[in-house]
């Protein structure tokens, strides 16, 4: 059986983050005898400037025949003026899209360790652990017709289409039913039926399927307006959220900053076999670039994301979560996580002490 | 000059809480010499019952005559399953579009008195004053085509347009530099113009608009998802927000939460000339209707923005919102917002007292 991970170390803090991580990956690797080998490739930023575009042909092959991709973080002010269509974000879309990456999981979960990062009462938070299930393939993101005409009066019209049907709502919500079972069990589903047709389809389609399929599942729904409301009310009401693509890029990151700690957040986008792109929740923070200083753990907990669901690594991948875990009880923090009486230490630093605890 | 004034109660709470609402009316427009007028007519639910749509003519053409709007809520469980096109939410969306009320103001302020009312730590939340400019009769909320379809191979498919055009995005961004213009003169232009192209052109188009004829006012951009991050963690860095009908939705009510006293908070949605509608930020609260329990100083505070933007009577405007202020000083609670050591009081005490402070 083939164990291949492609890295893409990405721009920004990506390849400080990914060489601490990669570090993880090698000391467990050998630890635990997981046979797995890797390669590394340009996605990104660093694939216009090496190739003119940020998904290279290249780099797409070597994705479809690993196992996993391993990602750091694409983007920064230096291409954000070149033409759109060859953006870094294009390639992040182009190759969750060619990957087939429908399933984006992407947990909030609150370290008792770093309670007091959020910007929510304690009581509030404490505790935290909900999973975002985001479609990641479909929706408003990569619906046809889009563009941005001129009218007949000369003036501009921008336009976009979201768009589901039932097999691609079917999919990603039989990811949340199984998720939500080895976990709370509950599942709500967001979208906004009192006004969009698409969504009503959404509805139906997930009501239906957890009626059929997955009795025990308990099942609310939530519009879109609300579940915004209710993340900041009372987050602790909710196991699993299943959403669409847009919904979910906005609720995965509200729900991650009521954590405080987004350098904390690993997030994983998955095909129908399991084969997934693992990366953290943050972005490549190209203000703090080059520093040494950004928070590797969210690319770590990346790692231990992609032993647990492609590689059905449970034990590694528990090992890991739990050194993790020490290092926040050893008092160590980078500058993202830091309060009064920590010891701040560096990307470098932060990666040593996680292989330490292992 | 005509000033007649259109009064929805709605549903659920809504003949409650606009009953303490009009008592307060009652009193300024005496004492402040107003000359208003006003009469009554049905939205909603009980329009349904009654006429057997959400949006009778009889009231749409009251409403063209009345200079201003005042809404209390609508919907309830008791419609939630007849067919879709007539339920009360459609009622809401009609009369938003017939009226041409493009521009709806929400403001999110959190009284020094209701710190506590936050989920979020006082030093993130103390002070907050933030305004949000969303478009209300376009975008993906009314956009064509939309709808369900069957596709070739059987299988059911739900879509909608997203849609905005140069001229319906400049009048919005208009509203949203003058307001900025009155306040902190920051305004953020919302977006996700790294996917979406309708929001490319919006987001070109406020930049364009903001260089021609309002070089005073400090333009930034957001894209949305960052934006429900950044509410979460430091909400104060916003003075007004101004963005599309569905981001609009979903961050305004995100925003309000932030306070913890929804029940506080006033809308106003405008069309080109001033004429308005305006209505609590609140929801019908099916559950606690009829009880008399329900917080009206929402409804009442709505009172005192449509003295404000539609009558231009400042004075008694503010000697509205100065009279609430007032009340929470003298430690009256509704339920809603009670905490220890408070006086709780039910609606027509709450109104009663406003009234007093008046
Ligand atoms: C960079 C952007 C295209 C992307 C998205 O919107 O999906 C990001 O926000 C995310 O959530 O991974
Ligand atoms: C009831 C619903 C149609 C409405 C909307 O989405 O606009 C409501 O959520 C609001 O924000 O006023």
């Amino acid at each position: 059986m083939s164990k291949q991970i492609l890295i893409l170390a990405g721009d920004g803090i990506g390849p400080e983050i990914m060489s601490a991580a990669e570090h993880v990956l090698n000391v467990v690797n050998e630890k635990f005898n997981l046979g797995l080998s890797w390669e590394h490739g340009l996605l990104g930023g660093c694939a216009i400037d090496a190739h003119g575009v940020p998904l290279p042909d290249v780099t797409l092959d070597a994705a479809r025949k690993a196992d996993a991709v391993l990602l750091g973080a694409v983007g920064g002010p230096k291409w954000d003026t070149i033409e759109r269509s060859i953006r870094p974000e294009r390639g992040l879309l182009k190759i969750r899209s060619e990957l087939n990456l429908f399933a984006n999981l992407r947990p909030a979960i609150l370290y008792p360790q770093l309670a007091d990062a959020s910007s929510l009462k304690p009581e509030i938070v404490a505790g935290l652990d909900i999973l975002i299930v985001r479609e990641l393939t479909g929706g408003i993101y990569f619906g046809q017709p889009r563009g941005i005409r001129t009218l007949e009066n000369g003036e501009k019209q921008g336009y976009n289409t979201d768009v589901y049907s039932e097999s691609e709502i079917k999919r990603i919500a039989k990811v949340a039913f199984e998720l939500a079972g080895l976990r709370g069990g509950k599942v709500c589903s967001v979208d906004k039926a009192n006004v969009l047709e698409v969504t009503e389809l959404w509805k139906q389609t997930v009501t239906d399927l957890a009626a059929s399929e997955y009795p025990n599942i308990q099942l609310s729904h939530m519009y879109v307006d609300n579940a915004a409301m209710q993340l900041v009310r009372a987050p602790k009401q909710f196991d699993v959220i299943v959403t669409g693509n847009l919904f979910g890029d906005i609720l995965s990151d509200e729900a991650a900053m009521l954590t405080g700690s987004i350098g904390m957040l690993p997030s994983a986008s998955l095909d129908e076999s399991g084969k997934g792109m693992y990366e953290p929740c943050h972005g490549s923070a190209p203000d703090i670039a080059g520093k040494g200083i950004a928070n590797p753990l969210a690319t770590i907990l990346s790692v231990a994301m992609m032993l647990r669901y492609t590689f059905r690594e449970e034990t590694a991948a528990k090992a890991i979560e739990d050194a993790v875990g020490k290092v926040l009880d050893q008092d160590l923090r980078t500058g993202d996580i830091m309060s009064e009486g920590m010891t701040q230490v560096g990307t470098q630093a932060m990666g040593e002490a996680v292989v330490k605890a292992l």
